[in-house]
């Protein structure tokens, strides 16, 4: 008899290994990190005793599940946004990153998901986030295994300035894990659209140079594929294999929109593929083609993604998901049964991750990552005893992870009989509300106006405060083109366009208060086709007006930023209570007149329509004095147009849209 | 200060009322089966004092959720056969319901399935199943509340012989439980595809006359509206317009494959429909458009089907599933945001069910139908307080079902601090072990031979076992059809046909054990043309042969069925261990040589393809006398087609198949 460290008697031993073996009363010997045995009972405690045996009777032993895929210390912001579209998510979250991710953040959002990882059954799992040094160590402790990929990508993080400052860390934390029992370092970058051709390469460089694994995020979206069809004239494995990246050793989180040949690809390359259900139908990304995955070879995963698009790290919950896709998007139920469902989970996630070698089943020479599920829960009755095979069905359709009772890794318990060993849930639990509450603080500043709002996206630049304008209505357009148009004006400037107006209102209808307006310049040539376009926001403040005889002299806080999204994430950033559409045809003079600059704008309103035309006058300034000077200057210059001033609009184009109910 | 029975106070209110109130410190005043109050602690404590007051401090006070679609006592078939064709599931299922289902085993798994939704936060469900009396009888006993609809259809069930038996069990039934405070009988035809106009009236009649619900399953599979669409001449909600049933308290589940046409008919008639996303997942039925029923004014519910498709009861996983799916079918991750999900799991489904008007929210006057979930688990941290709304994020993406605490149904408990106060689970688990252990022995019988399989899908006919037979390769074809159409034999008949046979194999390929043959013959005209079809079935036993000189005796049971379904559902149903294809060109002839009948057949073997031809003679008979002295009359009769007999092929065509590595 030889002696080891622990027995795991009694249960159902699904083993998922090549052959897919069950033993119905089996058992499983651990000495050290590793199984020296598994078998029925009888087989097992033939030839080892133990220095401790659990019983297991009435449960499942199992592999530990793989969690291929996820950002564990985005833990932390799991439930703050949801229900988003992807750019207005990021355009939530990364503010929020820039603010608040630092070493104990991650540290703690490590804590929290080891924490939930570990009850419901994961051993093991491919991370990819900032400070990953930190999060190793932490991981390390608690006595997860893990793949943990530093990001790398072109913009500024949270723990990088730039990419080559992400590169050297990269190379640090490599070199200082490489070779741990529990902790495997690999290089993220982080998709082919943060990144560029020589990042790319730098990174496959790394990744081969210390013979560890690459983590990229690939083709999760169809708007990414597109993108990257435009941009680089292939689809984006391909471009990866161009940059160096599939000759590594590759785990592709998504894999959403693939064709064929990049699954062929993937094949050969001998990659893993991280499936993540959940967060592709919540962000709406798509069904990724797993059974056409599976069929050509890929060694395919399951993730959970990060909880904040997730919400939770269940992988019950995901595995069962994938099987459920799988059926539905090859219309056939027969796709994906339960038993490969499971193999996603254990065995297909740790080859994925290039771990296959050691973990993902139970054999021996493996190390121990074992998890004992409980199957005595109403939900999971009755069972049936014709087919053991019936078992991966109980697993995968109706267990819960709440039904796991023990789980070992590495030869260590890291939650028996339901209670966690390794992590201090209560206090973690305790620092994690004490972050929310910071990060509940930071959401209200935010929420406050649309400026921080605007702020916190983008940076933006401050305007004079003071425009001077009139309008007046006009019922002909043709004397003006012909008067300023005559040469007895100095033009610097003229220019045709249409102007496409969204504003966003906050606080009704109140035209004085602060609105923030997406405009659309189009600019059309003589034959009236456009030839250029361009977007801004504006914020406009709360205003204060001086109304003067032919003038109106408004003071508000103008705040300018560049309109690099589209209006629809911006309708959904701002979250706006009212919007209003003004459309006009408008040309524009730049005149100077008497040495001051003016701007002449001959508009037709389209939207709402109205008839006739308005001549307007403008110029800005930060004097109050200077805005007074200018008044005068531009009842002249109506003057000198010929314009009657008597029927001066004095509000703005804003105004009369929702004066006219538009 | 007013009493009342019991005060639930300091959770989270989540009272899914018309203005989605939330009381954060909130508290909810029960008085016998009613909610007398709803509002903020303080203001409710101010005016009521209870006989009992319940602690619920960090949990969520909310509606109990409600399963708008399920067949309860299927729980006892959980996890029996999954990932199969629906109609392979249905070939495994309903011999087995013949056999089991009886009003002990509805009890019982209406037991299991209600102590499950009970422990998962359900109060109220919509059932559709056979002895709904005896299910309402466990129902009313436990205390849950509940839509209770009988099966009618046209075929024989577990409970009666005939439809018009199975009206008139319903009125019975509607009769006794009408009027009930937990238990609406209602009406359930169970799809337009099983059963008739006449019985469709019928039932709308009786729902009508008797003013119950009416629940029935709609459009669930693309196969069965395109079914519809051919038989009827048009969808599937305009046939059930057609027979009355759009003019009946309507309760419409799945609903998976309609139009928009179709959507306004269900919302003009004030019907539901139960959403059911795993099961339609599970299945491969396909996606409904639940954001486009919602949008056009459906009252959309959502359920769970029974636990044989599921395969469990929880409205949780259901809610959260409801919500991706919604996403990924519209492409847009802002639909049906959380609190819309949580929306149709409570009051959605209540009025789906027609039982808006007492349950499904949280307000005075309503019946006290309540779940509280705990919110301290790791999978749900941290908590955002800046926003109330979080809490439906929290509930439907990270809460489990796991997390309900206590679950009041009219005022009664029904869970408990997680005990459940009103199902004795360990005595029905145990008895659901003893039906499951009756059940695999069914399983083990039906298992242990094709034969057991194909007797207990359809009635089977046996044929004589004794078959003589010679076969012979020959070069050329036009000799034969010479001499049998030269007017020298009495032939009876005489035909042409494309012969496709597939051959099941359990037992490796011993040529001699048992098979089953799925055949179709496509009868060809003089132009080559196919005129006519025919399927059947021939599971063929293991053999003992008898060699003659010039022709083999094979002794083999054989039995016949009508082949009705398709190749696909039997390779699936008999999971057969090898397959083995031949497809031959045949010419036959009945001859009648010397009053006795013979069949020849004149082949040529196109797959596997074989050179030259194959004459064939033979003979069936129950007698191995009268088998020996056929076989000397099929040595006289080939002398007299010329045939040469030393070169005799003694193997049938399927193993001459496996010989030549087909």
């Amino acid at each position: 008899m030889a002696q080891v460290d622990l027995l795991l008697t009694g249960g159902m031993v699904v083993t998922m290994n090549g052959r897919f073996d069950i033993f119905v009363n089996g058992a499983v010997a651990v000495d050290g990190d590793s199984i020296v045995a598994v078998g029925e009972v009888g087989e097992v405690t033939a030839v080892y005793t133990a220095r401790e045996t659990l019983d297991c009777t009435g449960h499942v032993i199992m592999p530990g599940l793989v969690n291929a895929h996820t950002h564990i210390p985005m833990t932390l912001l799991r439930g703050l946004n949801d229900d988003l579209r992807l750019d207005v998510w990021l355009g939530y979250l990364m503010p929020l990153e820039r603010e608040f991710v630092t070493p104990d953040f991650v540290r703690l959002g490590s804590r929290i998901a080891c924490a939930e990882m570990i009850r419901s059954g994961v051993t093991s799992f491919a991370d990819m986030y900032y400070y990953e040094d930190d999060i190793a160590e932490e991981v390390a402790a608690i006595g997860m295994r893990a793949l943990l990929g530093q990001t790398v990508l072109i913009f500024p993080t949270p723990d990088s300035p730039t990419f080559e400052d992400g590169l050297i860390l990269c190379r640090r934390f490599i070199e200082k894990w490489r070779g741990h029992p529990l902790i495997q370092p690999a290089v993220a970058p982080h998709a082919w659209y943060t990144t560029t051709p020589e990042l790319l390469r730098a990174c496959a460089d790394l990744a081969r140079g210390m013979d560890v694994p690459l983590h990229i995020h690939v083709a999760e979206t169809k708007l990414e594929v597109d993108n990257c069809r435009e941009a680089n004239r292939m689809p984006v494995v391909p471009w990866l294999e161009k940059n160096g990246i599939l000759n590594t050793k590759l785990l592709a989180a998504h894999c959403v929109h693939l064709d064929q040949g990049e699954m062929f690809s993937l094949k050969k390359a001998g990659a893993g593929a991280a499936h993540c259900p959940t967060s592709n139908l919540k962000l709406a990304s798509g069904i990724a083609q797993v059974a056409k995955m599976m069929e050509i070879g890929v060694n395919v995963g399951i993730g959970t993604d990060g909880p904040a698009s997730n919400n939770d790290l269940d992988m019950f919950e995901e595995t069962r998901l994938a099987s459920f896709l799988a059926k539905t998007a090859t219309n056939d139920p027969t796709k994906l049964p339960a038993r490969e469902a499971l193999m996603l989970a254990t065995i297909g996630g740790a080859r994925a991750m290039h771990m296959g070698d050691i973990t993902g089943s139970l054999e021996p020479g493996k190390r121990a990552d074992v998890a004992v599920v409980r199957m005595d829960g109403v939900h999971n009755q009755p069972h049936f005893g014709h087919n053991p095979e019936a078992v991966y069905s109980r697993l995968v359709y109706a267990a819960k992870s709440t039904d796991v009772v023990h789980v070992v890794c590495n030869g260590r318990f890291l939650l028996r009989a339901g209670e966690l060993l390794t992590v201090d849930e209560e206090t973690a639990v305790g620092e994690a509300a004490q972050v929310a509450a910071q990060i509940d603080a930071f959401v209200q500043r935010r929420e406050a106006s649309p400026y921080n709002k605007l702020i916190l996206l983008s940076g933006v630049e401050r305007q004079k405060s003071f425009e001077v304008q009139i309008k007046v209505p006009i019922a002909e357009a043709q004397p003006i083109h012909d008067k300023l148009n005559s040469g007895d004006f100095d033009i610097s400037k003229s220019s045709h366009y249409r102007q496409y107006d969204h504003y966003f209102l906050f606080d009704g209808n109140d035209p004085d208060a602060a609105r923030l307006r997406y405009r659309e310049d189009d600019y059309v040539d003589e034959h009236g086709k456009v030839y250029q376009s361009r977007s801004r926001l504006t914020l406009i403040g709360k205003g204060e007006r001086v109304e003067f005889p032919n003038a109106v002299t408004l003071s508000r806080s103008r705040y300018l930023a560049t309109a690099d999204r589209s209006l629809r994430f911006y309708r959904e950033y701002f979250a706006p209570a009212n919007e209003l559409e003004i459309q006009k045809d408008r040309f524009r003079w730049r005149v100077l007149y008497k040495g001051t600059d003016f701007a002449i704008n001959l508009d037709q309103i389209l939207q709402p329509e109205l008839s006739g035309y308005f001549l307007e006058i403008k110029s800005r300034t930060w004097s109050r004095s200077d805005a007074e000077r200018k008044a005068e200057l531009i009842s002249e210059l109506l003057q000198v147009l010929g314009v009657e001033t008597e029927t001066a609009e004095k509000r703005e184009y804003a105004e009369i849209a929702v004066g006219s109910g538009a």
